[in-house]
C-alpha cells in the first residue's frame, strides 16, 4: 500500500540534495576539523563554509553559530547555559570572548539562594526540550514564570510585558508552535524586550534578559532573520527541514554569555565540546539554504491545502474542533480534536489506512499524557486527548488531502 | 601527492560497509522513532537492532545502551549524571527504573556544602571530556582526587584502592590513553572496586562509587565485555572506529542511578532527551561490529607494524623519547618526543610531505598547550612540547611506514 506521510512537523526524509552533499564528507574528507594537517584543513573548511552558509540566512555572524546535536540540545544549552552564566560559574573551556562577566557580589557562585535572585518567563506551550530544564531549574530554586497563551494559540506580548523583572535573565517563547503550528509575535517581544533593557540601562543587569526563541518548526516557512526578530539565541535544526537528524544550531548573538553544559574539547568556541560532525553540519547547511530559498513557493502552496482540508473537515464532520488560530499559523499544520475519539486510536486506524500523523509532539507520544500544548489553550482533557496533528510536506498533494479527507470522515462514522 | 593519513586517534574516514547500512535510513526509513505509524515503527525497530547489537557486543541488555552524540557528552553524561545523582535532584524526564532514591538526609537537594559530601577519582591523564566537567563539579563543592599516572603510562590499582573513600561516588579510568594509548588494568581496578563496594555494605552508600571508563579509543583492539571489566558507565563512540561522528553511547549498568543532563522527550530510557539519530545509531552499530570481529587481526597485523617503526625510529634517531609503556598500548599507537623540536612544527612539516599526524589529542590542538597526558607521566615541558602521535589504521602499511620514518629521520637531521 502506498503511504501517506503527514506527520512532517515530527520529523522530515533527507532531501536528495542534502544526501549528495553529505557524501565526500564520509570517507573522503573524513578528517577531524581540529587537525593541523590537510584532512584536517579540508573539514575545517568545510565546516566554515557550513556556518557562513548558516549564518547569512538568518543574517548573523558565523562565530555566532553555535552547532549541536539537535533541537533539544540546542535549548537545553540557551535554558541552561544562561541560567548557569547568570550563576556566574565559570565555564572551564570557554575561551575569553565568551566568559561570564564576574561582577563580584552580583553573581555569585552558589546554590538555592542565589539562584532564587534570578526569573525566567516562559510559555506554558513550549516544547519540552524548553519547559523541562525550566522545572529542573525551579527546583534548584529559580523563579519561573509559565505564561497563559491565548485560547487561539497565540501568546500576548502584553502578558510578557507585565512579566518582566529586573532580575529577568532569560525569556524563552518558540517562533512556532510544534503542535498546533501557530506563529508567535516574536519580532514583536524582541522589541519590548529591547525596549525594558534600555529603561534598566542603570542597574547591573541592563543586559538582561537575553530573548530565546524555538525556531525549529518555523525553518521550512518563516523569515528568520535574527535582527528583524530581535532574538539573543535561536534554536534550529536538521530532521524539520529535510535536513539529517542529529544536528542542529544555537545561534548566539555576540555579547551573550551562556555557559557550555557539554565540556572537553573546547569546540564551537569553547561553548559545546565534541569532535565537530562535520557530515552533518555540511548537511544541515544545505538543507536549511534549500528550505529558506523555497520557504514562499511552499508557503503559497500549501496554505490553500490547509484551508481547503480544514474546510471540507468541517463541512464533512461539523464537531470537531480546529486547534490554534486559523490562519496565524503555519501553512503545513493541520491541528484538530474530534470528541468522542482518542488521538491515538484515531492515529492507529489512519496508519492501518496507509496515513501516517500524530496526537502531538512526537517527543513524548511514548507517554501518552493529554497534549500539554492543548491543555494551555484552556481547552478540556477530552479535547486534549482527542487531538490529531496533520502536518503537510514537500510530496504531500490534493490528492492525498482527498483521500485522508474520506477515511478520516469514514472512521469517525464507524466510530460514532 | 598521496596522503599517508596516521591521525586515526583523531577519527577514522567512515567504512563504507557502514555508509551502505546507514543509506535506507536518510529518505526511505527516516520516521522518529517515537511515532505511533508504520514509518515510525520501523525507525524504532532499526533503532533497537542497533542497541542490541551492540549489547550483545559489550555483554550487556539493550536497555543498558544510552545512545548519545558522540564520547564527549557520553564522557560528561556519566560524570556530570553520576554526581547530580547523588545530589539527590531528581530529574525531570527519567522513568521509573531509572530514577535516584531519595533517602531523607543523605541526597539531599542542594548547593555546595552538600557537594562537599562527595568524592570522585580521576586521573591526570584523562581525556578533557571527563576531566574539564570534574575540575566543573570542584568549583562547585565536589571533592576529586587527580590520581598520578606511572611515568609508563600506566595507572597503578593501589592508588586507587587507597583513595577510595566511603562518600566516593564515581571512579573515572579510561581503558586506553587517547595520546599514547597506554592500557589500564580496568579489570582489575573493577575487581577492586567491586569489593570495596562489599566491605561497605553496611553504609547507605554501599552502591558507590560507580565505575566509568571511557573506551573511545580501546573500541578498535581490545575486549569491550563490561561483566570482564566490571564497570558500571562505559563511553564508546563511532568516530574512532570507522563509524559516523556524532553519534557514541554510554553502557548504563542497570541499577546505577545517573541524571540525564539532556532534558526533553524522554528518549533513550529517560537519560538522554532528543529525536532519535537511527541512521548513525545504525551505523554505529554495524561499525562496532566489524570493530570487534576484526580487532584481532588488526592487532596482530598492527603489533609488528608498531614494534618495527619504533625500533627502527630509535636506531635512526637515539635522542627520541617513547611516550608509554612499550608494549602495554595500543597496537596502532606510536608516540614519541623528539627532544630540541616543536611538536606543531614536526606535525607541519610532515604534513607537507603528504603525512597526516598530530601532536596529540586533535580535541585540544587549537590550544597549542603541552600535553598534559605527557606532563603526567612526570614528564617535562620540553618533552611534552615535543610530542608526536602516529596512529595507524586499516589502510595502514609497511610501505607506507618506511616513507614517515625516511620523511622523519630527514627533517630532524635537517632541524638539528
Amino acid at each position: 500500500m502506498k503511504r501517506i506521510y503527514l506527520d512532517h512537523a515530527a520529523t522530515t526524509p533527507v532531501d536528495p540534495r542534502v544526501e549528495e552533499a553529505m557524501r565526500p564528507f564520509w570517507a573522503d574528507v573524513f578528517g577531524n576539523a581540529s587537525g593541523l594537517y590537510e584532512e584536517g584543513r579540508r573539514a575545517k573548511e568545510a565546516l566554515g563554509q557550513a556556518r557562513v552558509t548558516i549564518a547569512k540566512l538568518i543574517g548573523a555572524k558565523p562565530d555566532e553559530i553555535i552547532f549541536t546535536s539537535g533541537g533539544t540540545e540546542s535549548d537545553n544549552l540557551a535554558v541552561f547555559g544562561s541560567a548557569r552564566a547568570a550563576m556566574g560559574t565559570p565555564p572551564s573551556s570557554s575561551k575569553p570572548g565568551f566568559e561570564t562577566s564576574k561582577k563580584p557580589g552580583f553573581f555569585p557562585l552558589g546554590g538555592v539562594e542565589e539562584a532564587a535572585r534570578f526569573h525566567i518567563i516562559t510559555t506554558k506551550f513550549e516544547h519540552h526540550a524548553v519547559l523541562h530544564p525550566c522545572e529542573e531549574l525551579e527546583k534548584r530554586g529559580f523563579n519561573v514564570t509559565y505564561l497563559e497563551v491565548g485560547g487561539d494559540g497565540i501568546v500576548d506580548p502584553e502578558n510578557i510585558k507585565r512579566s518582566l523583572r529586573p532580575e529577568t535573565v532569560l525569556v524563552s517563547v518558540m517562533y512556532a508552535n510544534n503542535e498546533i503550528g501557530t506563529i508567535q509575535p516574536i519580532a514583536e517581544i524582541g522589541k519590548l524586550i529591547k525596549k525594558y533593557r534600555i529603561s534598566n540601562f542603570s542597574l547591573p543587569t541592563s543586559h538582561f534578559p537575553y530573548f530565546h526563541t524555538d525556531a525549529c518548526q518555523a525553518a521550512g516557512y518563516l523569515d528568520l532573520n535574527v535582527n528583524k526578530l530581535g532574538v539573543d539565541l535561536m534554536t534550529v535544526n536538521g530532521s524539520k527541514i529535510y535536513g539529517p537528524k542529529g544536528v542542529g544550531f544555537l545561534y548566539v548573538r555576540r555579547g551573550t554569555k551562556i555557559s557550555p553544559q557539554i565540556l572537553g574539547g573546547g569546540q564551537e568556541m569553547g561553548l559545546r565540546a565534541g569532535t565537530e560532525t562535520v557530515t552533518l553540519a555540511v548537511g544541515f547547511a544545505k538543507a536549511f539554504e534549500i528550505a529558506q530559498s523555497e520557504r514562499e513557493s511552499e508557503s503559497n502552496r500549501l496554505t490553500p491545502l490547509r484551508d481547503y482540508f480544514i474546510e471540507q473537515l468541517m463541512k464533512k464532520i461539523p464537531k470537531i474542533v480546529l486547534n490554534g488560530h486559523p490562519i496565524k499559523r503555519l501553512p503545513n499544520n493541520i491541528n484538530i480534536s474530534i470528541p468522542g475519539t482518542g488521538g491515538e486510536e484515531m492515529v492507529i486506524r489512519l496508519d492501518a489506512r496507509g496515513i501516517a500523523c500524530s496526537t502531538g509532539s512526537a517527543c513524548s507520544s511514548e507517554f501518552s499524557e493529554p497534549s500539554h500544548v492543548i491543555l494551555a489553550l484552556g481547552q478540556s482533557r477530552e479535547i486534549a486527548n482527542s487531538s490529531l496533528r496533520i502536518t503537510m510536506g514537500r510530496n504531500t498533494t490534493k490528492e492525498a488531502l482527498d483521500y485522508v479527507l474520506d477515511n478520516l470522515s469514514d472512521i469517525i462514522k464507524q466510530h460514532d
